[in-house]
């Protein structure tokens, strides 16, 4: 065998925004910076925009030249080229604490490489529910609620039982050691006692940005 | 003390319709026959509608008189008095097999009482994958997509990856061992590799469905 | 051997309310009637009194003419001879739904029988939050309140962030399948994020009691 | 976007000391240096008082010149500014051996900054039981008790069965593979055979401290 | 196929007794009525002695003539036909409680089976801790000690942490829900401060026998 | 809506066959009896033969005269309708004990369905491993090995280590507590320490009866 | 005692060949630089061949002039000497992303020191079917296809409802949260809806390979 | 507070020897040099011996001075200081692979320390069982036989099966993935199809030797 970098081998689904409205993008974890750079500039070619997630800062300092190309963010591990267009709808991203605004952020910037509006509703956990009921109205004005708790997960519950819009939960991995890793307020989110609340995985901001994207590309004739 | 049914003690919460668009409903499961009927009377004289889940044909049968004024129905296990209203929007309720229907029926039941439309694509499982391609149109022109399914819960995945809609998965207690009553498919569409997948909690087909009216609600404009 | 009838061998430990301030009392799970009938007799010719906890319906009528004597509550499954003291303190008892009253009447009735004044607060969980903020002076008056909650649970946290008195987490086994049988409030109440939540074994309303009957008995100098 | 240090957005909850007794404090896991900063200054301007904790030494020395207004103790994690007032009650903190020093040491300047009086009590665990009892007069004098254990966690279970006063059990994460990182001693706290013990969260000296100044300041008049 | 009474095919070991000192004994669970009889009288046939376990009263009164041969006793659910032999050295059988007797039972018939002495010391859990110092020097006497106990399973560690003796530990079924039906006392017996303690199966009484007599054995010359 | 039985709406992979070598089946367990017959008569009617498992005794005796053309097995709770055909090739289907027969014979009988031979070897597991040396050459003139085991699942890896064949381990749920419902033999399949074993889920003998005749097919040309 | 470098004690099996087809390899994890020299020094010298797994290039890098004679291959952490000999039959060795590579390579590695022919197909998860359709005869005319799968796993239901031949699930550690390393794909292939799938350990490349070489050879004769 | 070095406040066992027969020891995890050596010292001075367990060779290093009067074996990560005396009986130490090792190490130290005769039997797990029976006269003639194993643990099992002495299993923490650090060995040997076998924490060498020591101790006339 001549050449053994096989990470390198890849089948981008460049079909996908046909698809699924939403094109390709680059998830950073487990990729070498061989293979990185290989995946943003074929789709840099290709899309001519690109968002990379789960990207480190060491790793994102390891992508040399390119690094000037792309639009950075520690907080959120992502790098983003996007195109310009309109954005659309409004998303509420919300947090319970400060430790949950990484997660949160994660979901920002994909809601923003989406060409979708959002607004940051930070550290109002329901140890002092007072900060949440003064938000109270940005939050029933938004078209999606998107909820990133640790912990007992508890907001997302909360927050459903006072709103009309589809509220969903992003689980994360803070709390002490019987939160282990982001469950305890998985299964809280998912036995929310208020209905509606749907779900996704611990940590996954990204994923939550999807879906609630998708809700207000349907919304709004899904003219991106 | 002279009487202790203190399980007739309740507090409706009769604020919810306003709040949240949909009404308070009865969830029968761990309720006894008089605290039901408590319960349904009292909602279908504030409310002159009610939605019981999780109702026993046995349990049913205990409720008397009362019975003749329900709409039962024994494979969803629900009770329905609805009101007369048009019914906005399509969510597509999809299962993987046939064992998923009771769950998948009760999200139908659910969306009938919120006047939503809705249309069965049921036992279409990737073991036979064609099934699926046969409805894509139907899942395409859905406004949101239920898949209910139990074992690796995979139909999830396979579905979002080729429509734009927003896809809700009801992982199923359907299985052999591993699957431990559920775990297996919540697993594995949290983890679903097509994004945008949200998830609620295992057989919570009225979880699901009161999800994707609040969707639809948002889409038509919330007239209900 | 020859009488093996075992489960009658016990060991009851009559110096506990010298050293704990409250006495033994009978645990009716997993004993036959034999066993009952021995135990509870023993305990009122001892202590002319007697509390049995998790004592079915069904095992209660096996008790044949001890019935007669006993106060029996299947809500709670309680059965109790009390001797006459005044009453001390008050704890608040909560739960969040209807389906958690039987661990609270558990909870309640150990109350009663350690002389501790309760009231009850049934049924105000965060799905909708006023009917919590409604009973908001009950809860602050309370020397001690412990809440009762099944699904997410979320109720001990929020309850514990509006309040400046001892909270008593009771996680219940009520919920869909991703509650795992109380596991997900259990989780949720030791992840509270408003701190000073203490916890309690799931559906162990007992246990709840005991703990609250401490700190009432601490607060008015032990002079039960 | 301009300036992306979402981490300093905070929302912190200043009117927690007139809801709750005790002020809002700052969890430092997780949090980066300025950050930090940001809330501890903002902590002493409004307060004029801060308690840190899960601070490493690491973290720590990122503070500048800060350090020099802070007492930090390495064993806890903590940092502190402290008001001068006279300190109430007695709470006894109790670990089984030397390795829960750390967790121990979080509850007793946690006490200590909350003006609570305490007395240690370390390595008496049950594989020596002796030792328990030489110090069994020092726990009986004692509001609370807060017991820390890992392993098995048998400690708060023996402790318990032999005084009056409540007993509110921390299972530590010290323990060989099978403990799983504090499972088995929560688990064999929440199990206690000896009935009133209350539980929080793994490691959690913090909450427990909490949990034991509310019950010392519903004790001493809420006069703090 | 004629005949599918598969469950009858079987491979006893009758080599056992020679290998391993004891002989090969008969687990009566998930065994049909056919399958026991033809084990059973394959055993008095072959070894003219025979140990059931886990036989249900209901299943053993399906044993026909078989029950007037047997030695049945519904605490332990075991039958035994036993030849005449000097019974050697002493195992003490204890348990936290009475719901953990059925267990010790087991382990007691298979201790007389096996032709080992042993003595019940029933009832003396942690909870009332006096009860074990009352019983300190028959547990000193003993050549082993097997502890029986569910909830926190914490007798084991405060027994072995008092004697020179070998402690065997097994986790009972007992308990609350966080108990998860062993879970709770498995984890605290294997994970005992005081070391030594080895630990079987949960509700394993007859594993904790078999072991108990291999190290009686091995005291006493193996010369059963 | 008219008709609810919604249970009956199917839609059977009858493309299967041509696809992946053997036909649809039926799964017995969660499907009413009216179901069940539609299920099997479509079947019949378009197959001309038919495979149900899961089948109880109770279920099998409602469905009234189709009885008659079933050849029904309790043992493996299956019944068949088969069409002539020379088997094919050998499969060894080993057990540990005699409690893993009912899940072995499911996964006989399933391979009698595909027209593929087999062998019983039933009861050797390794506590006397004797009984599997003596079965040596057998297991080693098979073309494929299914062991089902409960408890520590060690047979597998005892065989695996002693042959050349492909081995696939079935667990089963036999065991005491700690074996979890087949967790325990499950995990140790997956983990056994002699290379090349493969697993299926726990007590399922179809689906490893499948995966052995799909290699016995491979081997004999796909003939079938 | 002098020389205590325990860890070069070992027993290799060089009766495997002759037992199981395929000799001993040498597992790289956790064994220091020396007792890896020894061990492959070992081989090299009786067999003229070794493969060794999970070699971190650190690790490689410690065994000095040994590197010279190894053929080391970073991606998959392997290290081959090789005979020359012709190879047989074709497994396809197939991912569902570009994460799963390493875990794949392994396996690819470890078929070619088997002499087994092997086809690379990577990257073609059910997030963009079109993907796995376009390999569908590549996929078909394998004897063996082996699937490694991270997050839900569900490629590996997909392909084996498509084809004829033996389907083996890798599992992989690849995924967010809530896959928990490799629990979220290992319960969805135990749970395959697709029958046949049968499953090795999370991350087991190795172990596939080693099960595909088992039919192969079979196959084709064990002419090896 | 002046001083705050509280891990050097230790309230050690010496006690113990009197009770227990065998002395306190120190468990390295957890300690920071200032303590260790406190503890050591004291050891040496007031029993004139000292075993340190789980002392990394980094920690070792930080002694200083002290090093020179310790023992030290990497392998087993143990120091040792101990007196003269005849060593008793005979305890087989046995392991499946080499990974095991170090864990049996820690365990032949223990027993050395304790004047225990023991002997290595390393690498001989049931994928090569050959090796297994050519020790089968070493393995019977000990008094205890301790098993150390991870991935499936199986050998436990079939060991126990050969032998007539007391098997005691240590579960290590080797495997792929789905070992779970040692769960699987773990389950195995606690479902040991053989019955006797007893299990201690896993990895846990340290306790195992402890209780073998005790058996020995007894046999022996505890005459140490």
């Amino acid at each position: 065998m001549d050449d053994r970098n096989f990470e390198t081998i890849q089948t981008p689904d460049f079909d996908r925004r046909r698809r699924r409205l939403f094109g390709e993008t680059v998830y950073g974890e487990g990729k070498g910076a061989g293979a990185l750079k290989t995946c943003i500039e074929t789709m840099l070619e290709r899309e001519g925009e690109v968002l990379v997630t789960r990207l480190d800062e060491e790793k994102f300092n390891d992508l040399g030249k390119l690094r000037e190309r792309l639009d950075y963010d520690a907080t959120s591990r992502t790098a983003v080229v996007k195109k310009k267009a309109p954005s659309l709808g409004t998303v509420a991203v919300v947090t319970a604490g400060t430790s949950d605004i990484p997660v949160a952020e994660e979901c920002a910037r994909t809601l923003e490489y989406f060409h979708v509006n959002f607004k940051r509703i930070y550290d109002i956990g329901v140890a002092g529910i007072h900060r949440l009921f003064s938000k109270l109205d940005d939050l029933r004005e938004a078209d999606v609620i998107v909820v990133c708790a640790g912990m007992d997960g508890a907001l997302a519950s909360v927050v459903a039982g006072l709103v009309e819009n589809p509220v969903i939960g992003v689980p994360t991995s803070i709390g002490y050691g019987a939160a282990f890793q982001g469950v305890a307020p998985l299964l809280g989110m998912l036995n929310s006692c208020a209905e509606g609340v749907t779900v996704v995985n611990i940590d996954n901001g990204y994923g939550a940005a999807y879906a609630a994207a998708q809700i207000v590309a349907t919304l709004y004739g899904k003219s991106k």
